[in-house]
């Protein structure tokens, strides 16, 4: 899955900032792939580009509409699919992270077809992955892993790749969601390849590299989520990271959907995660923790940080209040 | 997935007795199940049961020929083909654990659709299922964790099951693969699932139950195989198992397929499947340890399970050697 760039990112009819996030995520950590940004009416989201229309997303050199916004009940809409329909048309690709795929719409389909582009349904992967080896591979690895599903790993892991390249470190953020993928136009949505695969395909994305290059892998859930612990298993294994960092959001009272099941203890969190990865990577460690401070005042989050600090020794940053680089420093010193 | 019973079972020409395992697994733990069996010219396997044809199959009432043998490099040769055909034509389902589907030679498809049959692989799961909600279930569960991978997790827990019912508790085996379930007419492959269900699919094939009834819980995998551990994961979690049962195979020098890997320490691999399962479970404990001893001689292989069993406390058996009563009374007085 490879996306061509650069993007014309779609905001549609999006209801509110929040709904375009992906969009956002790419003008973020991506502003280079962007040649701008393509509006309905009442689209109430705004990534900062330039409004532009399909024809001068073309002028531009656009070769990927990408669907950065959630559509509304799951549906496509008849507006929606007359851009997608003059996209394909004027000679781009289509790209979405959607779960209703684009593929299963037979006029976009036809039309594609037509005109010889592509419809990239990312969270579906089209390749097939092998059985992971264990294998020890060349390079550097650094994986996010988290106390729960959705408290930053994302977030995190492009934040030090980002951080990383201003130490002049060698690295590439290797997507494993569906947001990532479209971020950076390659990778795989992990939690939808087949169970005996999921090992495999991470060792698949981040294969053999240079001694001194450094992948960052998103992580995906939690090895203490109930629903999804298995994908987080499979990911750290295939990782085979030498660095691991702990995201963790701390006004959760329960798990991400499952009311009845608290928030693993931080240190305990860390031990399990260390000693999976260790099978595959025996010099695994922890560099640093994550913490998503959005729900708490600023005196608050930064007086949890340095409690939570103290405790384990190791840098805990919020990588939106403060960036990542005390992690990245620690690693370049302790590695 | 249920499969329609009685079986005939199709032996083809089996190489040697081992290629037709499947077969002899549905003969050991479910003879009321078998009509008789089927072969082929050059076939070396006999699994005890009347040699008959699809006519006498279906006079004796069988509804589905059942591929008991794998076939040789992974084609269905012409041979196979016409006796597949016959037993469509003469009114029987088929049902096949092979690699290659069923569904994917057209002759077949187009047969069964004539008929009115259906064509299991079922490898393969044809049904969705949920994410894992976490939610306590009623009833009680037991899960054969492992070692390793092939260590006897599915010969011991149709073993648990068959001694739980001389002990007049009501049990039910669980098929979690392609084997089990053509043993039994139901189950899921897990690790043919998508990665996010893995737990789901557990949960949904050991629905709540009377408070007395045992589930006993084919596993797969191993919590310490590079390959597959996050199967082994999910699989833990959707179990919410009350008891555990550690099978272990005291030869290997690596874990299968992975000749860098070497066998987990089995206290520290009960502790740690004894952790994960606790996350849902927090009741979980061991019940004893089920070793192949196949690759020992007798008297080495009593003095290893003596050694172990007072290293840990609990019963420990061969299954095939001393049947697992050990084991069920240990549960029955302790849980």
């Amino acid at each position: 899955m490879d996306l061509n760039k650069p993007y014309l990112l779609f905001l549609g009819d999006a209801a509110d900032p929040l709904a375009a996030k992906v969009a956002q995520g790419i003008k973020t950590w991506r502003p280079e792939y962007c040649v701008g940004q393509l509006r309905l009416e009442n689209c109430y989201a705004d990534v900062g580009l330039d409004d532009i229309s399909i024809e001068q997303a073309v002028d531009a050199g656009a070769k990927t509409l990408v669907i950065g916004v959630a559509n509304r009940g799951g549906v496509i809409s008849e507006r929606w699919l007359s851009v997608l329909l003059d996209a394909l048309q004027a000679g781009m690709d289509i790209a979405s992270g959607l779960h209703n795929k684009l593929t299963d719409i037979p006029e976009l389909v036809d039309c594609a077809a037509r005109y010889n582009r592509t419809l990239f349904d990312v969270r579906y992967p089209t390749q097939s992955y092998p059985v992971a080896t264990g294998k020890k591979r060349t390079g550097k690895r650094l994986l996010t892993v988290g106390t729960d599903c959705s408290v930053g790993k994302m977030y995190t892991s492009l934040a030090i790749e980002q951080e990383m390249k201003r130490h002049n470190i060698d690295a590439d953020f290797r997507a494993t969601g569906q947001t990532g993928i479209l971020i950076t136009g390659s990778g795989v949505s992990v939690d939808c390849v087949v169970a005996d695969f999921i090992a495999g395909a991470i060792e698949t994305i981040t294969p053999d590299s240079t001694p001194d290059h450094w992948d960052v892998i998103e992580g995906q859930g939690s090895l203490f989520h109930a629903s999804f612990a298995g994908v987080t298993m499979g990911l750290i294994h295939g990782s085979q990271p030498d660095a691991l960092v702990l995201c963790h959001e701390p006004t959760r009272t329960h798990m991400r959907g499952l009311p009845d099941y608290p928030l693993p203890d931080i240190v305990k969190c860390m031990k399990v995660n260390l000693e999976a990865a260790k099978l595959t990577n025996p010099s695994a460690e922890f560099v640093g923790v994550s913490v998503n401070t959005s729900g708490l005042e600023e005196q608050d989050a930064y007086g949890y940080m340095e409690k939570l600090e103290t405790q384990i020794g190791l840098p805990v940053v919020d990588p939106f209040r403060q960036g990542v680089a005390r992690i990245v420093d620690y690693m370049v010193t302790s590695l």
